[in-house]
């Protein structure tokens, strides 16, 4: 196990009404709230009105700034520094999934930041030094953005997709009630059931032989995604299958596992270089890549992690080792069209001609991912069998 | 999966040399530290030099608390409110195990109390309202101290063992240098490996059916006490096997596992009554008690929980469903007298007489335990077929 230091700061509440936490929680961090969300989902369901209403009745005041789309856009977040500056706002509440809470956490430590907040990704995290609070109601099972310190935007004049990553962008509180995912579509519980699997499989496959906690807690978690991600599509107000997805979330990202080894990465390196061409849901991405990914790294000096993938986490057992890796990479796949992914990047309408483009936009730093590491033609042979 | 609010507000510093954050973590609570231990293990490190010389460097005073033994006094947390309150101590540092931690805990909220320390476990959590920050270096791994709001604190008069359990506890900060533990006994070693692995099977045997996460990591810590216990133990200085089970000994406890389902505790709660007059070593008596407590709540109703152990702990596969759990168990008892644990209670020189007099001390709300209550009767059976 490597050295790590541990601090998971987000005070989590977790299940049902737990909303009634919120006003106590905000009153800790100020006054003036600015109230970020995304499509308007929230005011179908409801949950709006019930947000105002607590603003009310603590006397808040509030600004708000909604319409967060999925690959969530720089400029957005532009707007969303000017408003906190103008108005003096004390903290903010994201009330959405990883896009609303991505955008919460960016436009906090823009607000710091003297120059553009875009730069903030380009500098790197050690740009990252100070953050306004702040804190989530959670609609969405899948990111793990309302327990972590991460954030990924999207330029959309760059075409870059960038994430910056500091412990003082972890939410000061997280609000999570399964029952606010009860309305999320089969398309995106299956897409957000994808993206746990992929958070856990990051760290998973790692090229730090000695984690064998970190291998069976992750293990856990993967066992989770394959028992209850069916369950959410089939049932989607299964409150149990919504409960064990979301902390599945929140725990497969908060560091747990990945704290004493190191991470690989490198699918959603190659996802972000797709989704920020093609703004494609980012579970779909990944579950058209992973299995690509693990078929290109997969070799002598691999091959042992993929047994003890195949053995633990879908109980396949037989002699041949190559055999055995196999059929668990291809349990992988078969689960995920099973969730109604797709399987090729021709499916989501990528242009052959760009793979290149993306193979060099996704290597940045020479190589890419840890557990094996790639380089532009590697990955450039990852998205032509993709494809 | 229940509602729960999540807070691990621990931050810990884990692997080699990780005592270099002492210095920079003591500032931020002040300048006067009460310094608590244990026997004097410490000295013979040279952990004890290393300590002062990081306080001389600092400009911090310090004042000592030597002498904690296992299954920590009263009397001593007595003499550690008045020095702190004399000294107006900022902040306590607790350099051991288990019982230096509590002992540090239990002064540290003592000092905010107006009465005597030992009417806080006797009014119960509710009284525990304020307390200093503490510090810890761990040098013993299974209480599981070093990153939870638990304090088990004996009073010799009464001959009780009672806990207390708050958030305000938490250390602030932990330092996890696995090879502190090389130096620790093979007896030790067991003990504290046992008592990892009863937390954790404490809180898997749940009456809330619907723990998937909680139960699959459960499952993850299990076995990676049976993969590095023994390692340890053969091996006192192989630092992957230490530092499992350190990492293991602080998340099996610090809520991870609790979280979102009613816990057991009744072996604990039968442990503590026999350790409160015997003194015996804690983990000791959880290796006992443990495969008899097992044997007892073992029925019709229980039997699904102990096939989901056989099974995902121990690899064991079977038709008969008594006949795989009660295998299980076996697992459990042969794991535990590997370690060089003893087998029943006439081996660690208890009194058969004392015996109900024990079960009546365990039994002090009307039942013991969740998973399947216990009355007065029970225990004893238990106590009797553990004699």
């Amino acid at each position: 196990m490597l050295n790590f230091n541990y601090l998971v700061s987000t005070r989590v509440f977790f299940g049902r009404e737990s909303l009634q936490n919120l006003g106590n929680e905000i009153k800790e961090c100020g006054e003036r709230v600015l109230f970020v969300s995304g499509q308007g989902s929230i005011k179908k369901t409801g949950l709006y009105d019930e947000i105002i209403d607590i603003f009310h009745q603590n006397g808040f005041s509030y600004d708000e700034l909604s319409g967060v789309q999925p690959n969530p856009r720089i400029s957005l977040v532009r707007k969303g520094v000017d408003l906190c500056r103008k108005e003096k706002i004390d903290c903010i509440l994201a009330v959405g999934g990883g896009s609303v809470i991505d955008t919460a956490k960016t436009i906090a430590t823009g607000f710091y930041h003297e120059g553009d907040p875009w730069e903030l990704f380009v500098l790197g995290d050690a740009s990252v030094k100070k953050a306004l609070p702040v804190g989530t109601v959670l609609t969405f099972a899948g990111t793990g953005s309302e327990m972590n310190g991460n954030a990924v935007i999207s330029n959309e004049e760059t075409r870059e997709k960038l994430a910056i990553h500091k412990d003082i962008l972890r939410p000061r509180f997280s609000i999570l009630d399964p029952t606010y995912t009860f309305s999320v579509s089969k398309h995106q519980t299956a897409a957000g059931t994808v993206d746990i699997f992929s958070h856990v499989l990051e760290q998973y496959f790692s090229p730090t032989r000695e984690a064998f906690i970190q291998d069976r807690l992750s293990e856990g978690l993967l066992r989770t995604c394959i028992q209850y991600g069916p369950v959410a599509l089939t049932a989607p107000s299964d409150y149990e299958a919504r409960a064990q997805l979301m902390w599945a979330s929140s725990i497969a990202l908060n560091g747990l596992l990945g704290y004493g080894r190191v991470s690989d990465w490198a699918t959603h390196g190659i996802e972000h270089a797709l989704s920020a061409m093609y703004d494609v849901t980012h579970g779909v991405g990944l579950a058209i890549l992973t299995p690509f990914w693990m078929e290109h790294v997969l070799g002598d000096e691999t091959v042992g992690k993929f047994l003890e993938y195949a053995k633990y986490v879908w109980g396949i057992k037989g002699n041949n080792h190559q055999t055995v890796a196999k059929r668990g990479i291809e349990r992988t796949r078969e689960f995920f069209t099973s969730l109604g992914m797709p399987q090729r990047l021709r499916d989501v309408g990528v242009d052959q001609n760009a793979l290149m483009t993306m193979a060099q936009k996704a290597v940045v730093h020479g190589t890419l991912g840890k557990f094996k590491k790639l380089g532009v033609q590697d990955v450039f042979t990852i998205l032509e069998n993709a494809y």
